[in-house]
């Protein structure tokens, strides 16, 4: 077997065969394939795709390139969530507590923000003291006793999809079903799940723009998870607006305070319901309840203080500041130093969050390179949504760095100018789509 | 400007810009680009495809992307002939001093060969004392005091295509028209031809396969020729048998000074006559004659020793030995070491010449790696060919390798294998087909 003869069947719209593409997945992790090879054969998959069996095949063979995590205190079925990314998405902090309040246990790997998509380890380092740099025996340990952890410490889970995707990155190959279905896919088992819970986002700031193209990278998803025997569950959310009120790593956290204090805005509510009741049943921690009681349970809990007392555990467990009120302490404070005003009166028609995404890196928010610091402090609150009335001269968004920032005024005026043409504002309120655009099982 | 968006663009079926393809020629010749960003563009091109005005951008780019030849002392159209390869094409060495007996000057820069299609230089260095490492000035010399010479040293001509072969050959990229025709084009245009005539063979024993995708390439060379200002007439030649009698070096060298002193094979003289032909015309060396009179005139000169007269002239002024009688002296003596008969009797209905072409290779006449040594006496002599009688029992072809040949015998028995595999007899005469299948202007 030889890689030319792999990118040729590919480039002459073949299957690949289970063989080609261990060789293929094998190769790409030890490095005897040349990059170059590997950049031909990603582009003939963009181009001529990938069938449900090569798409199961590729993500079980780079789940299987590195360690596997194995989680043996879990009793039943271990479960992840994953989501494709948005602005605004502060889902990961208030699910965690949640679900572990009903007994699920859940390890969080997560990653760093990178681009105008905010990362969940940034948000939570934006509480003093908090350490996701867990080590493996605190790791285990965090679960067996909370039931939770949240770690920026991905071992070496599917190396071979590391490769590949910073390779992708640079050669045009991002946007592939297959290959983004498979990356996700490799990542979720490589790390034990059994059952995952996939919150695909869809819109102006996300990374599917529509809902067709979300609908076909959920239902890939679905297929290469019961070919693998996993049970997979997709939700489909609206990114055409930012999540919630705020987006930035403080402002987040405390919209994930308010949320689990009982709080929360109805958009969050809603979609950390939908994707902590499919969690929770997948995980068989339902106790026989029916859909309706199951989630009416979930949100009494936010407003209750069961979700804050597990949520204050979390935070402790990880070295995590809490003030006298109980209150987390963060590590910068959010400086309102810019309203932005509707220069027309009528209804926000849209908001366009890839725009709001890179006013928010603008301001500090977020890394354009990894390599780039973030100010904590800031980001971006959000007075009107979609469907809301503004007068000539209304404050759309509140601008905010952290209190010590030395941001150049002509960022603040560039993030102002991205907040301008981000909102659209027309004579008639607009359909308003719901948080939640389908579940797909 | 960089090389990912450009990637983008060709991935998204967009036709790229001039300058985008100027980036990506200047950036593959001085190593700018990295290969994996080559090689996804170019698998890209292969599936998506190049419009004329593309083609022959890159063609332009990659004839300026090293050192490009001048003729000053060539009158008129300097012009120059193509081959796309076959089995025992010996057109070069009887073209040469055919068109210079009608004034027509030209430089013939070739390669050796690689695979199963013969390099013209390899052919002309199985005359003893022919010298094909010809330097600059003696190149410009023998131009000019006998309208010819034959040099295997290219010098630093169209650089980005000799990377970008190099690189689509371990990327399953080379089945592309796009990138055939620019790869030939550049290289002509960069050896300074206005005029060029191109030989499209087409068949089993070629590249292009069949008609249609030969008439493609053809047409695109075309395409790109006229909006580059050239002059291009391509010939599709047939490549569904050998050409003439022989192939392997010395065996075809034979062939030639068969041809050039009036005994050549029909096929042979007919596909020289076409091509000299259009060069003779294209060079405004044809002094008004109708295409019917300078047919004539060519094929009278092939016998009546006006050819042989500037074939000597040829081989004398680049080193090569003659014997008394006149006659080129060879390297090698070929030694027919084994004839193949015919298992059935019947005619022949085809003859799969790429296995002609691997059992030359096998018995030592050609090269599979370029390190490789070549044995200039062996090769393979065609008793019949495509529609000839044969009965059970009798000579199909005649193996040859060099006098001193070590060649183990099992290696003649596989070539023996291939032949039989190559021939196909059957009860009824086939149709035949002409040397020549098309002429495209």
């Amino acid at each position: 077997m030889n890689m030319r003869d792999i990118i040729i069947a590919k480039r002459d719209k073949q299957s690949l065969t289970d063989e080609q593409i261990k060789f293929f997945v094998q190769g790409v992790t030890d490095g005897s394939i040349p990059d170059y090879q590997t950049s031909a054969l990603l582009m003939a998959i963009v181009l001529n795709g990938m069938d449900e069996h090569e798409m199961t095949t590729l993500t079980l063979e780079m789940a299987a390139s590195g360690k596997q995590l194995t989680l043996p205190y879990i009793e039943g079925i271990s479960v992840d969530k994953h989501s494709t990314g948005g602005v605004g998405d502060k889902v990961t902090p208030i699910l965690l507590p949640l679900i572990a309040s009903f007994g699920v246990e859940v390890v969080k790997l997560s990653g760093r923000g990178l681009g105008f998509t905010g990362g969940t380890v940034d948000k939570f380092e934006s509480i003093e003291g908090f350490n996701v740099e867990v080590d493996t025996k605190d790791f285990h340990m965090y679960v067996i006793q909370t039931g939770m952890v949240i770690s920026g410490q991905t071992p070496d889970l599917a190396p071979a999809d590391k490769i590949l995707y910073a390779l992708r990155d640079v050669t045009g190959t991002v946007d592939s079903i297959p290959l983004i279905a498979s990356s996700i896919m490799s990542k979720k088992i490589a790390a034990g799940a059994q059952g995952i819970v996939l919150d695909v986002t869809c819109g102006s700031g996300a990374f599917m723009k529509d809902f067709d193209m979300a609908k076909e990278l959920a239902e890939a998803m679905i297929k290469i998870g019961k070919l693998a025997g996993r049970q997979v569950v997709a939700v489909i959310t609206n990114m055409d607006e930012p999540l919630g009120r705020f987006c930035g790593n403080v402002l987040e956290m405390q919209e994930v305070f308010n949320t689990v204090t009982g709080k929360g805005e109805s958009d969050v509510i809603e979609v950390v319901t939908e994707l902590a009741y499919h969690l929770i049943k997948i995980a068989q921690k339902d106790a026989g309840m029916s859909e309706e009681v199951l989630k009416n349970e979930i949100r009494a809990r936010l407003s209750d203080g069961t979700v804050y007392e597990k949520y204050k555990q979390l935070i402790e467990s990880q070295g995590g500041k809490l003030n006298a009120a109980g209150s987390p302490v963060y590590v910068s404070k959010p400086f309102d130093c810019m309203h932005v005003n509707s220069p027309d009166a009528g209804y926000v028609q849209s908001i366009k969050t890839d725009l709001i995404g890179q006013a928010s890196v603008l301001l500090g928010a977020g890394r354009l390179a990894k390599t780039d610091k973030i100010d904590y402090g800031a980001g971006i609150g959000f007075f009107v949504k979609v469907g809301d009335r503004v007068e000539r001269g209304d404050s759309l968004c509140a601008l905010y760095t952290g209190e010590d920032s030395q941001l150049p005024e002509d960022k603040l005026y560039d993030a102002m100018d991205l907040i301008l043409d981000a909102y659209e504002i027309g004579p008639n309120p607009p359909e308003k789509k719901p948080a939640i655009l389908g579940v797909i099982t």
